[in-house]
């Protein structure tokens, strides 16, 4: 059994870990980490983990942790990882830490993005970008995961064969994302109330949103050149969920059946990647609660343009599934193993 | 390897009976029968189930499936299972059936209530009304299991101790009951448009409602003695979930403590019934996904009634949980084999 | 015109009445007061009102806004009201308090249900509960009024004409509510964000709610003797309405004709409320952003009980709407001006 | 007094129609025509409208209905009002028409996107488009109104500025469009269920949906050639509103304020454009049940685009209050009246 630990256990993210942990069969969940509810029973928060987590949450201490535990999981603020990691927590622990704090090589990136000081860029270049799709077997001998980003892995996924084999112009990205409203997190603020949420839609932070630099940087591997993008990311009244519409030119000559070969070539195998038949448009209902994520596309002969739309759990997927996936790597557990959930509907 | 199959597997509760059978690790399902979708892809139809069950819809035809199967389950409209049941059905598979056509003895009943002749009242008789934590014994051994509503699961199972053991008044009971959309079922009609239930709440067929006699059968074996009872159903603007507000006044000198030993008595030991601390309101947010029923009480020294909250997931233990808890029973499996889910939240 | 100010203008009651009284034809709103955006331009903190507030938030010092209003409305916590009221202001100015601080007659009533010191106990024998239906004689020459809570107005219109005319027995009232999330307010606690909300219903503050009282104290006096009741309110995930389902038992021989006739004969002139065909179920949906109040009841010749429902739209009838009408009826307007806005939907 | 007359009274937006109709100070509504409903009180099908529109439905025969009316508004399906107008109609009353059918010069467009022969191409060319902020005066002295569709007066009202003036590069526009639900219908389709529209987000007729014609025609007459683009509706889990995101690339040089000079150039006076500051995102819940539609942008100085947020109501804006708007021109009113309600929030 691994031990595992969790710092962060009771946002929405960190409770989506829990809840995973506690159902895997090969883990033994024995840190359930809190600096607003230390010292309370876990199913005092979290009421729907009654009779399986009513444990006390313990504290954020990571040193502390990293004696008793196989593998800590951070799903705390920016900043956290990076201020609390040292040597002796990453001789003892594999870490996967769920922050933007290592998913940068460049430590400028960061700090412009963010807007603060990086305390650990010694750390930066053996972190290892943890979407498990496309950098697999560096994951394997990794000691510290730096978990993608929601909005990331969606708008990753959707377009990383197609920039990889060349088939689009990389200069003509363009993310229209949406997302459920669990992806604000749990903290208490005024446009994160019922009655400012519901009922509206809206876009935040376009041009400037974080998860930009995060996708640009993994594109431009798979592109081998700078890539530079919009992404603008809206609010949708649910609670979980992210849809991508990517938007690109498509080189000149290609086909839809260039594209289904491409998209086939690199997820065919993939068994948390389905594919959509040419046409189908992905939907977040499909995909709740599981880790999957839908990927189909449309091409536009009129404009000479390629619709990607793609849609993944924001809390599984997008965060606590893909740390699972993550941890399954690292100890050479069958990747699905704790992730075969089948999405709810309704 | 238990083989099932269900008939009318595309409606809500079908395709959770569906999703919970793929999952079971005893089970395997062999038809997935409908009579709107028959000869498609299941997950053409639920496409959640894509990769999952991409097999064709099969027929409604119950003899035919009998010859497979080992049990049949029928998510079909009123009147269904009573038009389509046969000796031959009985000798060679067990029947559950998540309609109303076997949960009563007296055919009277059953067809004043449901405006309809039935088919099939030879069999009322050796039907078991398949409420496992209360009927445990008698499902051991039955062929015909009449799996209980959802409304009267969550009903039964929150007054059941208290009129069992005499602490209320049965004369007095009321019961406010508040469901999810999903109770409504898939077909489509305008009152259970997007818009319509959206930003709205209302009662539905107060006073006359067909779960009434249902409650009422079962409370009054309980309370050795008839009981008339009002219940209310509403429709929330969500998509599951059954919340129960049930009202009675206390016999004379009955304390919360004897109220808290009361539902330990008969509950402490139920694996898929959690208790809450005296106070506290159930909410189905906790339960979704799950095979739980949550259970609290509180009770009004001034006016001398008890109000007890009740919340149950009403896909789940309202029907197709329930209803596989009924066949892990029949086929002596541990009785929650494959419904260890934990409830989702958010 | 009516020279009027609001204290509290930012919360959800506070606003809807801004909104109205910026419709009023014969109100001139002089002071929008805020503690928290004092300064700020009102439509910056509600941006549905730019190019109709754009004006800054004034402060929260009733004494100042007496001298330039004729009413000031008090849409503000407990005790604010109770605290800043004095002499001077009320010769100078009408006083609408939209809190609980002078709905009760009998001091120890709020003091025990409120739990707090009541700092103006000497104008609670003047003050009027603003109940225009009920009170419209007492309203008219008032100096302060003290505006009935959302639930309250919901539960006492349902039922005072049944207890007014001795239908039902008073000693068997037990009201179920539900309500959308602004009645929450507008701060911000984890209770109330979207995810918490969304996707669930719950009782909360059973048997101990503070709207007990108030419904309680009006129905006594229609009653003749003290009313003793049971009062549920019930979250629900949508943003505005109150549904009352409020049960009793009926007086021996009591018909549904005598009913009708007894509704009749309290609200057929009221243009406000609207009575629903014997059978139908009140809606929220039907009311929405108006000032009607619907209600319908169905009676079970079984049990022989009522269900009385009833819909309002709580920032409407529920708070602001009933404050203007109040207004109105101080300085001699139609009842109607500026609150004849028809209920949108969807 | 305005005599006016509805041919589908009871879908959304005909229902939309009625309520602005009913509360306009200078029409006279006659006649509520309804195929489905045709002699049932209209406050039947549409309970919010009790006691302010009882009377029963009438048919939908425009003849019939134009010898009564000053101005017939047609609120019906494709192909009814090109199949039922003639000379005689347009001689006695001005048609608005809420359908497409009269919204394309070039009738072989019509024909290609919308899949049907036309059957009154000779009225093509006298019909107007009714954009009111765009075509006033085309407007004033028109028969017939091709009143435009929902997305269509967001996406255009959104671009035709820059594209008018030449700022953006009109072969880069992308527009991601997003809607409430009621934009979908009134008609019972399992598509609309509330149980799957909730808790998910969709696009829908990526490509290929109906309103890309009617935007590209109206921005080519503005930019003087033909342009081509891409239109991408999402369908949202919300009642009302819709939220235009677009995106084109800079003409070189362009600033923002350049840009916010243009739109004030073309949309300061109008009363019901609010221009929102550099930088601000539109929300739908901001406009909700108003005829204002907000627009706001940012630049990305990295990649040279531009990105327009705008939101309207679809059903006032989008379609009845637009009009409305259009009626009050033609009959020579204020193009406010009947249409300054306030936007409601929450």
């Amino acid at each position: 059994m691994i031990k595992a630990g969790i710092i962060g256990a009771t946002g929405y993210a960190g409770a989506e870990l829990a809840k995973l942990l506690k159902a895997h069969p090969q883990v033994d969940l024995l840190w359930l980490g809190s600096r607003s509810y230390k010292g309370q029973p876990y199913s005092s928060v979290y009421m729907n983990m009654r009779k399986i987590a009513d444990e006390d949450c313990r504290s954020e201490d990571m040193n502390e942790l990293a004696k008793e535990a196989d593998v800590i999981f951070t799903a705390t603020p920016q900043g956290f990882c990076a201020s609390n990691i040292n040597k002796e927590i990453l001789e003892s622990a594999k870490v996967i830490d769920l922050s933007a704090d290592f998913r940068f090589k460049d430590v400028n990136v960061y700090e412009k993005w963010y807007g603060r000081t990086h305390e650990a860029p010694e750390y930066l270049e053996e972190a290892v970008y943890g979407l498990c799709e496309i950098n697999r077997d560096k994951i394997k001998n990794a000691r510290l995961i730096a978990n993608p980003g929601c909005y990331t892995t969606c708008s990753i996924l959707s377009l990383y064969p197609l920039v990889k084999d060349g088939l689009i112009d990389p200069a003509t990205i363009i993310i229209d994302a949406k997302s459920g409203t669990s992806g604000a997190g749990r903290s208490a603020k005024t446009d994160n109330l019922f009655c400012e949420v519901n009922e509206n839609i809206k876009a935040y932070s376009p041009v400037v949103h974080r998860h930009t630099p995060e996708i640009e940087e993994q594109l431009s591997y798979a592109a081998g050149c700078a890539v530079m993008l919009n992404f603008t990311p809206h609010l949708v009244p649910m609670n979980r969920g992210i849809l991508v519409t990517a938007y690109a030119s498509l080189v000149s000559g290609v086909t839809d059946a260039d594209i289904e070969a491409c998209y086939r070539k690199y997820y065919e195998d993939e068994y948390f990647i389905r594919l959509l038949a040419p046409g189908q448009c992905a939907q977040t209902r499909w995909v709740e609660g599981s880790n999957y994520t839908d990927i189909g596309f449309i091409t536009d002969p009129r404009t000479g343009r390629i619709i990607v739309m793609s849609a993944l759990d924001n809390l599984v997927k997008g965060a606590a599934g893909s740390a699972v996936q993550n941890m399954n790597i690292l100890f050479g557990l069958p990747e699905t193993c704790g992730l075969e959930t089948f999405p709810a509907f309704p």
